[in-house]
């Protein structure tokens, strides 16, 4: 525990500050006693939130809330598992309202026995759970222009982890009978957009999954009910939703997804094309853009790492723009390709100066500084902005995304 | 996998019988291709679920729905995870509507600095996060009666499992100074009924939590909001909802829900009191009451298990009414004191039979029968019933509660 001290006894005084008193414990117990017994409410078949819990997705500015994105109030979770209902959204044509006793999912193409599947006879599968995190490649994508974006929902909400149920899909492609030839699938939704996207045969065989399932109950319809693909570790645009088709074919198929959007242009002009793997990345979600020190003293800082190779290894963080960087500490379990929360209890001395966190996954990849980043990358890549997150901490306690 | 077969091709037309078919593919395509255009709706700032998904909780019959329960739909649910919106409830006075500014929470007693935390301060310091599952001690209740109950819902919907956050209590208790004659705390609720139990110090320095938030954000006012103690693997009464009060005590304060309620009468007249671990179980959610097998063939069985000591070693399942037992596969990662899946795959020949499932745990304690049980502890026990379940696979495919 990073507050213990040597007499094995926490500073709460310390890290509470001025707000936290000890009181005569007569008088509040008199005012407890006093407190109302006003009979509450009685059970309900689904519940909801409190009334004072008002916290959102953040909408994207768009003429067209179809065509849109909503991104994870990062900083106000707590834990690894996002709620359903705040999981980020990337819609290319809306949600579509699928009745799932005529949905279908048909598998064919370069294989044995083309088949459909109904959501009965998938659910009669043998299944698997996943703790996943998923992220759309775009996060961050404000990151590459202007340090415009203010909140850490802003600047890297559109990730988000959830338990995913579904059936591998290695599973369905034996049924099937996969053809020699077949090397990739192109897999389509059943939105109108009819968003398809090319997927190595590798991967799909790998740890795949065709999923129903979402933190125990039904997927949500924005997360592709009733069916999505869930391709771990991936960009999320890859995981198609609403999943009806999947193709098997013998070369990548050159979707709209994968050519004129979700390719990463470089300063040469050429661009970078099946950028499958989501980097290893973390943010502080506190303190974070456009929250406030109260006092000086202790803080835990506290934010949210992941890489799309593997585990996390070890996130560090500076509180001096990087000069200095110490090891946090990660909430265990720390599950493969999955949200990994840090801690690290900082005491601020009242001075201006800037946080930052990196992420080492199992492979030994570091976060790169942004930076390195654009040296690689120029600054019209767009997608996948994995670069060292920026709080600058100022005098008066107010925090704000910045560039160092 | 247990399916695969010595080819390493999966026999699917086996599992899924009839309604399983090989298509035309060119069929199937020229209707996708048909399928409607219609744009979805936008991004929202909270999600719901589908229109088509009604799986509730069961409300218990009561006359006052302010002292009831609600139970988990088990057997409609995937994964581990419970949605926080299904979790079971049970509750004495009431759900009460706390404004989480003005709570807060005082520990006194025999301490060395009473003190009062507000949730603002209790965020500040250093916290934890946990998947933990959460039973009610009452669970299974009507088991120890006649076969009435139903589904696996009514029979053992009061188990959930959650991500809780919170604080520490040995950080708190620390900070407040135990005096070394305090053994005991009592723990009080701000519901009307003001329930509260008394628990021993020991466990609260283990590890007890004074939680916050669930499934990433805060409490659900039916868990507690905005504050509740978690004590894992303990009977679901000791986590008091609604946290206001911990007072530092020298011995157990037998209170109403220790002596009247959630002590376990034995058939020589006394009663067993301090019954907190809830100990190891399982059941089988499909098939399970209610449900109707529609084919011949082979059936992925799944179900949960868990125990109050720690890790499910492993699960066992019999197909035959307990004559013999075969090892169940086991979704990993495999958490302390939360709930684990298990999954087996049976072929039925369409005899009648009984289905069941037997959890053993780290400690070697295996799940009893049900003879077993009421050998031990009688029929009038009311809590703690931890039997064995068993389900009926009627000739016509139907599955009923039985005990055999």
């Amino acid at each position: 525990m990073v507050l213990q001290t040597r007499r094995g006894f926490l500073k709460l005084g310390a890290i509470l500050g001025p707000t936290f008193a000890a009181l005569q414990p007569s008088v509040l117990f008199g005012q407890l006693q006093d407190a109302a017994r006003t009979l509450g409410h009685g059970v309900s078949a689904y519940g909801a939130r409190s009334r004072f819990e008002t916290v959102v997705r953040l909408l994207r500015d768009s003429r067209h809330s179809e065509a849109s994105s909503s991104q994870t109030p990062l900083q106000d979770l707590h834990g690894t598992i996002t709620p359903s209902a705040l999981h980020f959204e990337r819609h290319h044509a809306g949600v579509p309202n699928i009745d799932p006793s005529t949905h279908r999912l048909l598998i064919h193409g370069l294989v044995e026995r083309p088949l459909e599947f109904s959501l009965d006879d998938l659910k009669r599968l043998p299944t698997v759970s996943r703790i996943y995190s998923l992220e759309c490649s775009g996060n961050s994508r404000t990151l590459w222009g202007e340090a415009g974006a203010t909140t850490a929902q802003s600047t890297h909400g559109m990730t988000s982890c959830s338990e995913w149920v579904g059936i591998p899909l290695s599973l369905l492609l034996q049924e099937v009978g996969v053809r020699p030839e077949a090397t990739w699938l192109v897999a389509e939704g059943a939105d109108a957009s009819r968003l398809n996207r090319s997927l190595p045969l590798t991967k799909a065989l790998d740890n795949t999954l065709v999923a129903f399932g979402q933190n125990g109950e039904a997927l949500r319809p924005a997360q592709g009910y009733p069916l999505r693909l869930f391709v771990p570790g991936w960009e999320g645009n890859i995981s198609v939703k609403w999943l009806r088709r999947i193709e098997l074919v013998d070369q990548p198929y050159m979707t709209r997804e994968e050519t004129s959007k979700y390719t990463d242009l470089l300063p040469d002009g050429n661009a970078r094309q099946f950028t499958f793997v989501m980097e290893a990345k973390s943010v502080i979600t506190h303190p974070s853009g456009g929250q406030q020190l109260s006092s000086l003293g202790s803080h835990q800082i506290e934010g949210i790492a992941w890489s799309g190779r593997g585990r996390v290894d070890r996130v560090e963080v500076s509180t001096n723009g990087g000069e200095d960087w110490h090891r946090a500490e990660l909430q265990t379990p720390i599950l493969p390709l999955a949200h990994t929360r840090f801690r690290f209890n900082w005491t601020w001395d009242g001075r201006e100066t800037v946080l930052q966190s990196r992420c080492i996954d199992e492979t030994g990849y570091t976060q790169p500084t942004r930076d390195a980043l654009i040296a690689a990358r120029g600054l019209q890549s767009g997608y996948h902005n994995n670069a060292i997150q920026s709080w600058k901490v100022a005098a008066d306690g107010t925090v704000e995304n910045v560039y160092v």
